[in-house]
C-alpha cells in the first residue's frame, strides 16, 4: 500500500498547493480508495495544507485522514537529517 | 491534557528550532509525562523537526510520538483557513 513509487503516493515538493490537490483528486477519480501524501522538510506544511483542502473544501465528508506519521530520513552526501511526513487519505465511499 | 494554555502545551512559532527543543526538554524535566507541540501554517515543518530532534537525538528511546493530528483553524479578520498540527510526545519512563 505504501510501496515506493506506487501510483497512489504523491510526493509534495516545490509546485503549488493546488497542483497537489489536483493530483490527489485524480487518484481518487481513477478509483483509488487510498492516497498517500509524502513530504520532507519545509514541504511538510504544504502537504498538511493539501490534505486539509481535499478534506474540507473539495471532498468534505467523503475523505478521511486515517493516518499521519512523522519520521526522519538521511538526505544527501554527507547525510543530513530531514524530517518527513506521511499522510494517508481514505475515501469513505 | 490538551487544554488551552496548559503548561505542557508548546506553541511552535517564529523562534529557532532549538528554542522549542529546549522548552520540550524543560517540560519533561519538571516531571511532565506528556508534552504537546502545536503549530500553524509554515511553522508546521518546524514542529515536526522539534519532535524528531527530541525523539532521535536527545531523548532517544525515552520519548515516543503517540499522536499526530492535523486540522484547520480560522485565523484573522476576515477569517482565513490555516492548517494546524498537534504532536503528542510521551515519556516512556
Amino acid at each position: 500500500m505504501s510501496a515506493e513509487g506506487a501510483e497512489n503516493v504523491i510526493f509534495v515538493g516545490k509546485k503549488s498547493v493546488m497542483n497537489y490537490v489536483l493530483a490527489v483528486l485524480l487518484q481518487f477519480d481513477v478509483g483509488n480508495k487510498t492516497v498517500i501524501l509524502r513530504a520532507r522538510g519545509k514541504a511538510i506544511s504544504k502537504a498538511v495544507d493539501v490534505a486539509q483542502i481535499v478534506k474540507r473544501r473539495l471532498l468534505s465528508n467523503k475523505v478521511e485522514i486515517t493516518s499521519c506519521k512523522i519520521d526522519t530520513e538521511d538526505v544527501g552526501e554527507p547525510p543530513r537529517k530531514v524530517s518527513t511526513i506521511e499522510i494517508v487519505l481514505e475515501s469513505k465511499e
